[in-house]
């Protein structure tokens, strides 16, 4: 099945089109897997990387029969160098084990042949002694366009050959996305429309039996109006929507990346619920020791958040 | 010493502008390395990246005293998974005691706080139990300025911190680079030139002894009238020049990088120098055992090639 069928029946299935990301840093980690870590691997990146493992496998234990989709950034395992790396590869193949889809968030981008090496390492698959093995093998990756088509062009024969995904960078969450992003064009239209068209007509390529392409978008949450624009021109793409919660979008406006169908979108929150043990609300009720409990408990309060948005979006019209 | 200092002293040390991308893919390497490589580690990616070691530190160790620069393609090594990314570890650490700058080409992007994970991996360090480590500590970085100022920021502030440098993909070279890179913008002029303008900008911040700025460009050899446009704006800016040699630019075309200080531009081959001893001119001379040789010979030819399409420029005012 394709990659886009195998992500809506999951939303489906647990009623559920959000998905958690799990970007560790150190201090989201509870004292206690860190201090386990410390003593069976001493100091260093061997004892972060195992905590940040066995910080995110408790998680992933506490969310795989609620929540569809874990997205990995790939910087927060980049910056713990090879053992951080290996976590990743770890979290990964855990999440798979648990029938959760891994989202790989490293915007990866370069010219044609670069950009066939890295979705092999993400997506595809490596040819080594003549046979083939597959590397990290996430379900999807988030691409960056700058390089243009025949930089983007490798990811989705991968998503053709494979049954993979990608979401492609059109609006990003940040402050400052808007510097570029926002351009004008001669014709009077932004950037993002312009990269919006493209991941429009590159989606027809891999299209899924929901009608849904593989080949979808980030939005960030908290460019409500560009967003309710993207949907528009983007309409067979999925948008997977960062910025919800701690960067401040709200379920009202990560609905605007919904289709009347009530699908088309899945909103990630990442630092809200890897720390939620951290917060006012649960840190009384479950204390460190209780992370998964506690994020369990958010990742339902968001759920129940974003349906609610959509259902209210719905009923406006 | 600031970055970009460094890099103009090794360029000038050498008289040589120019770097050499170790990209390697397994059938550039020799089938001696490869085999002993099969022998001590068996197959897959523990035998590759013990192949694409080997094959890089006699790279380097023949190179290192004509070429004050590596460029290691990211991509390539994360093909090989977690093996592969103890090989890119080992490769930079080597080429570093062997006096040559590593330039890290990870075309790294994402927000701000994310963005602050990817430069403490290739250009900072991590802070873990209270001390401060590095991860992989290259000298540069190549940067997607997709995302805006917020997530180029954390990158030029390491390379105040820490003296290092990145180089923002300005016009890549590509085919394709034009579908967004060219779009023009309501003022008429194009996206790319939008681009070079926040590179001058950014550039002011981290500027050396030399008069020349840490915070770099890449403009590929394949678009040289767009280089001479761009070398006009970005003046402080030095650019990386990658698509010489087997991407089909030529050295003339490379010099429009470049300004009349005959400084400012440092032009990158990767597969003309590692594959060198499979090209005719060499592999009669050397086979796949003489590699190392083929490759010195080949980047004092490209050496001798740029430098005189410097000169001719400059005598043609």
């Amino acid at each position: 099945m394709v990659f886009i069928d195998r992500l809506i029946a999951g939303i489906k299935k647990y009623d559920n089109p959000s998905c958690v990301g799990l970007d560790p840093r150190i201090d989201y980690i509870p004292p206690s897997i860190r201090e386990k870590a410390a003593r069976d691997y001493g100091r260093g990146f061997a004892a972060a990387a195992e905590a940040v493992t066995v910080f995110n496998k408790k998680l992933i234990d506490a969310l795989c029969d609620i929540v569809p989709a874990v997205k990995l950034q790939l910087a927060c395992y980049e910056m713990y160098g090879i053992e951080g790396m290996r976590a990743f590869a770890s979290t990964c193949a855990y999440a798979k084990s648990k029938d959760m889809l891994v989202i790989a968030d490293g915007k990866r981008n370069d010219i044609g042949s670069t950009a066939e090496a890295y979705s092999a390492a993400y997506l595809g698959k490596v040819i080594l002694d003549g046979s083939e093995s597959p590397v990290f093998d996430a379900d999807a990756l988030t691409v960056n366009p700058y390089p243009g088509y025949d930089g983007v062009r490798p990811f989705i024969d991968d998503c053709s050959a494979s049954g993979k995904g990608i979401f492609i960078l059109v609006k990003t969450s940040n402050k400052s996305s808007g510097q570029l992003q926002d351009i004008v064009t001669q014709d009077g239209r932004h950037l993002y429309e312009k990269v919006a068209e493209l991941v429009d007509e590159w989606g027809t390529y891999v299209m899924g039996c929901s009608g849904y392409s593989s080949i979808g978008a980030v939005v960030g949450a908290t460019y409500p109006q560009q967003a309710a624009v993207l949907r528009k021109i983007m309409k067979k793409a999925y948008i997977l929507v960062p910025g919800y919660g701690a960067q401040g979008g709200t379920a009202k406006d990560a609905a605007k990346s919904f289709n009347e169908d009530g699908l088309g979108a899945i909103v990630n929150a990442s630092r809200s619920i890897m720390c939620a043990w951290k917060s006012g609300k649960w840190a009384d009720k479950y204390g460190g020791d209780g992370f998964d409990q506690a994020a369990r408990d958010e990742a339902v309060r968001m759920r129940d958040d974003i349906r609610s948005a959509i259902e209210s979006r719905k009923e406006a019209g």
